[in-house]
């Protein structure tokens, strides 16, 4: 006799638009559970992300009605989790236990049963979750086998569950099958049942645990043909019931109530095995990749996989800056909750939380196969929770302008952080003293929300594919390369550095615009690596950074001030001395802005030039100026107007930031929002001077 | 131009024998800091644990004060660590910092200098170390370059520190060179500057970083003559100093003073690549470490081997049942003076802390390639420490009996605790309502400190090498196998259980008393995998078993009382019914005792039987009796008497437990306790009884 654990997880992250959770759920959530409904005998055990789960609630109420049935019959057992699907092991210990109790809470509330057990978001595992799951009252948590492989144990001996502990406390652990993951729904069922057959007598604790997402199942491409239209579903369900008592379909919580655990057990920092892969710098990922493949084929291959590991989650903290940033700002925001919880009043800090919670959904701060880091809406949502909770927390009438010096970013320099009511800058003197966020915290707006474009491992399959120099007709469909548009080749440039704004150049005159967009044009001194020594002042702060340029030596000042409500002005005065060349040349000196609108290059956003109201240009768009002294950006879906004023005309170079990344429909593009780069000639001679000052006011509209 | 930071690590465990420190120190410690005083150009980073430390500054002031001088010429720069070593991973946050700041307080009291950074023991790296190290005031620490290759980094990157984080909490990390490990003292001096050589230009960050224990350099077998008999360091040292400008000795430091964080990095539960392969279970362990070394061979062996990943450290909990009996104990006692600390002097905290972080010593806690956990003063001075802390807190000056059921040993069962003034006892009902632990605290002794004969993975190495199977006459030095004595292989015995005490048997009456000793008897029904049903008394506990036998239904009944001072009773009552057997049989019911003195199997240690007062018997003899009523146990170097009284005469077999594991010299054999094992015959007929007490006492003398 054998049991079978049939464990299912519905996710949305917070922020993601309507028509992708109606079509999700037409495609998946809605058949499923109508179809395994009609099945009463098989049990299933389901988890719901909140940010989900709230729109079920609000827009398919049928759906929670049926589910509460499924509930009271003891059909189905409600997993619970981090309220917004958080990976846990980056939170901080009280925000972990507060998602967990609030989504407890929740399920209590709708189905009026608490969750005793936990689906673990992304299955990141954390050699501390043991104490923080057992504070926020969890029984148990499911992983993956492959955690328990990495711990050194069998296949064969992974058929129940284990107990974890951490400072004495315990949980009890059960680890999905990675066999079933690819089986289910992939394989005809006939393999199922040949696997489960293979089974029997052979695995310690008698249980085969399913436990996958639930997108597999009809959101996936073809899969709603293949699980539904096609009856995989349906004969999967009767197969199950056709085992009669030799498969014993049961919840986690009846496995549980019957059955001892089959021992003791400590997992390392893991997730599953292919987020081992994605998690590792790009060149190295893509090194790994291949490497594990290669393996397969080995005579010990098997042995060998056992023991390899990738990175590790928190490893996307270090190949995206942007990721990083995300995660600090939002370690921020939970510190400040902590610290106002003692004067604010409860209404006020549960809102908050609620906020910072959604802020933690995991989706926006990594990338795998899914677009997750690169979907820009996503991104938008983590910054506009935080503001948004910073907002109800901040208590400023006077609007006065505070400036701080903190390792913000974690990068081992001092960043500045000047804060107003209505706008917030944060500096990095270490990165040529470059403004890397400008927040409008009372619209919830981070302005400067954009994403480098990163190399990627799996870029080169693109560019193989494409240029057809490794075409291999004898390829399978799943090596085969999807992309949602053609050329796609063309947009694989590649930055070097994080896109933020006030970031200074030194051209040549002659330097291409085309080169400039790719990345691949020279910097006469690189000033974003270049220290800027910060002086703070009472309403800004002034940055000055030295070198030489052109046989010169240079001296730029940038002098920052808040100058009213959600507006700066930067004023440079750049000069040069001790010139050793007699002959004067010339260069370009450049100011550049990368800034985000929330609805991105779509129609509701546009830019204005100079006195030139109502000649709308794309933001998607690129192009070149002459003699600019104003430039306008509206985004008149959320009514936002940015103008950054030059005190001279200027040139102007912009472009849009695009990426090209994987989604689970294959290879697409990506805006990230759109550089512009103002510059004007300076002579190199003797005391040569250049002054230029920027006004920059955002606006509701 | 290269940095070269040398950083020695010298660390004795709690409870080492005073001769093994005094051999070390004229071996190691003295010659090595006595030559390097001759080099003050060149820089040394020194850590010295905390029993080391006390134990220099009591015995070898002299050391102290030569240390002190380099220190105030700023040769040496001395680094902090948790005070008497712990592997921070596993304890709880709170005696993290403590044991920190324990260290860097007498730092300065005999330097005048307060730590910067830290030696992370066994380089047993938490992804939550950053939060408690800035908490305990730590600004960087050492690690391997292992740590960063898990995560993603090339050897060529590794020439600095980066920045680590958690919380929010940042930490600098640096990576120690593997090669360099393998290169000093172990390899030519010529072989370390080619090595020098080849790093120039090639190494971000341009620091060639050694760190590893200064046993190395004397204790280790050969070491001596070979580091300073046959000259290596003062050639070494000298090669350093001819280096001149090119290569620069600094401390960590100096380096940290004048260079910049390389970027920012998150480590995986990771340590060295070697504790990887200790930490799996013994046959896995056998299988990784036989496929790494295939894997050396293979064509891209080195990419596969940057992949590859054993256990992580606290794997070793679920490896030895020991270790994480240890490990609980100690957080029990963790647990306890945190809650005493509101109410107790601050005096008698600080006492008990001081035991609790002395038992904290991780050598105890695990097995690589040196004793730990298999040498039983360590056990012992472990258990003595938890006990002394305990027993400075406890006030129970009418010594009543507390009995509580809790999971201790986070197995997933509830043991019961039975606590007096004087005696304290733990019973697993799980296991056959199993004695886990006899402690007498105010002696502070847990008699039953023994450890089972487990497998490990070099133990097939023994067993071929011995009976000559697979004889290799190419095998270099390092691969031959050296043990302290001849025929070890007879002692490969291997259990399958904890030894405890209590511990019920049915054996057949012909069963050999070989066969029990070697474990390879028949038990006609496993009692110790039968759980019994436990009732709790207010003097004790009553546990009851039931099952079959020989075709009879039996019940074992075993009341347990506290009778006095550090003494107990155990009174059994096993009665047969449902015989379906018509033919009468007999068999033996056994109770198993398992017990440590702390002198081990010394010779002050005997034991005497019944009434023949003056006949002393060794306690590492194996041999059988018959018609015993009473054995006495002594230690009369401890001064501790232990006697067990039966009500009726009583068969007996005793034998030593004896483990072969690996020390820094071998192959050794060590004595881990003595079983008894006390019998007598009950037939198998309907109705049959049997009733036998036991009386336990544990006395001073």
């Amino acid at each position: 006799m054998l049991n079978f654990i049939f464990c299912i997880h519905n996710h949305q992250p917070v922020g993601n638009f309507d028509h992708v959770l109606e079509d999700a759920y037409s495609r998946a959530y809605e058949p499923f559970l109508k179809k395994i409904s009609k099945f009463p005998s098989i049990k299933l055990t389901l988890h719901t992300s909140g940010f989900l789960l709230d729109w079920l609630c609000e827009k398919q109420p049928a759906y929670i009605d049926l589910l509460a049935k499924m509930v009271d019959s003891k059909q189905v057992e409600i997993l619970g989790g981090g309220f917004y699907e958080p990976v846990l092991a980056v939170i901080p210990e009280a925000d972990r236990v507060g998602q967990i109790q609030m989504m407890s809470e929740r399920v209590d509330e709708l189905f009026g049963v608490r969750p005793r057990g936990l689906w673990l978001a992304e299955r990141v595992w954390d050699p501390t979750l043991p104490k923080s799951l057992k504070d926020a009252g969890v029984e148990y948590v499911i992983v993956d086998d492959y955690h328990f492989i990495r711990s050194g144990l069998k296949k064969e001996e992974l058929g129940g569950y284990y107990i974890s502990e951490d400072q004495g406390s315990t949980i009890k652990v059960f680890p999905g099958s990675e066999r079933l993951r690819y089986l289910i729904p992939f394989a005809p069922v006939d393999a199922f049942v040949d696997h489960i057959n293979s089974l029997e007598g052979n695995l310690k604790g008698r249980a085969a645990i399913f436990a996958d997402d639930g997108e597999k199942l009809g959101v996936w491409p073809g899969t709603d043909k293949w699980v539904y239209g096609e009856g995989w579903f349906e004969s999967f369900l009767e197969k199950i019931e056709s085992f009669g008592d030799t498969l014993k379909s049961v919840t986690f919580s009846e496995y549980i109530d019957s059955e001892e655990p089959l021992g003791r057990v400590y997992l390392p920092t893991t997730s599953y095995m292919e987020m081992g892969e994605w998690s590792l710098p790009a060149h190295v990922s893509k090194e790994y990749g291949e490497l594990r493949d290669a393996i397969k084929g080995f005579e010990e291959g098997e042995k060998v996989l056992s023991f390899l590991q990738g990175g590790t989650w928190r490893n996307f903290f270090s190949k995206y800056p942007e990721a990083n940033w995300m995660h600090k700002r939002m370690l921020k925001v939970s510190k400040e909750i902590g610290e106002a919880s003692k004067s604010s009043s409860k209404y006020i800090i549960k809102e908050a939380k609620k906020h910072l919670y959604m802020a933690q959904s995991n989706d926006a701060y990594w990338h795998g196969v899914f677009g997750g880091l690169y979907l820009p809406h996503l991104r938008t949502a983590v910054f506009e929770n935080l503001l948004k909770a910073e907002t109800l927390l901040e208590k400023n009438p006077l609007n006065l302008v505070s400036t701080s010096l903190e390792d913000f970013d974690c990068d081992g320099f001092d960043e500045v952080i000047i804060k107003a009511n209505d706008i917030n800058l944060f500096f990095s003197p270490r990165m040529g003293g470059a403004l890397m966020a400008i927040e409008a915290p009372v619209m919830g707006l981070n302005l400067t929300n954009v994403i480098s474009r990163w190399f990627e491992g799996y870029h080169m399959k693109l560019k193989e594919a494409e240029t057809g120099l490794t075409e291999d007709t004898t390829k399978s469909i799943h090596d085969r390369v999807v992309t949602k548009e053609e050329g796609l080749v063309n947009y694989l440039n590649f930055d070097s550095q994080r896109r933020a704004s006030l970031v200074d150049h030194f051209l040549r005159q002659d330097e291409s615009f085309d080169s400039f967009i790719r990345s691949t044009h020279g910097e006469l001194t690189n000033l974003q690596e270049t220290p800027y020594e910060q002086k703070l002042n009472p309403n800004g702060l002034t940055l000055k950074g030295q070198g030489r340029v052109m046989g010169s030596a240079f001296e730029i000042v940038k002098d920052v001030t808040i100058t009213g409500e959600a507006s700066f002005s930067a004023s440079y005065s750049l000069s040069l001395a001790d010139v050793s060349s007699l002959e004067s040349s010339v260069c370009n000196f450049g100011v550049e802005f990368n800034l985000m609108l929330p609805c991105c290059d779509g129609p509701a956003c546009y830019l204005e030039l100079n006195t030139e109201v109502g000649v709308k240009y794309g933001l998607g768009e690129r192009a070149e100026h002459e003699n600019v002294k104003k430039i306008m950006l509206y985004d008149t879906f959320t009514g936002v107007k940015v103008t950054i004023k030059t005190s001279v005309g200027v040139g102007l170079w912009r472009f849009p930031i695009e990426t090209v990344s994987l989604s689970e429909a294959g290879f697409e593009r990506n805006y990230q929002g759109t550089s512009f780069l103002f510059f004007l000639p300076i002579e190199i001679r003797p005391s040569s001077k250049l002054d230029l000052r920027f006004d920059f006011v955002i606006e509701k509209i």
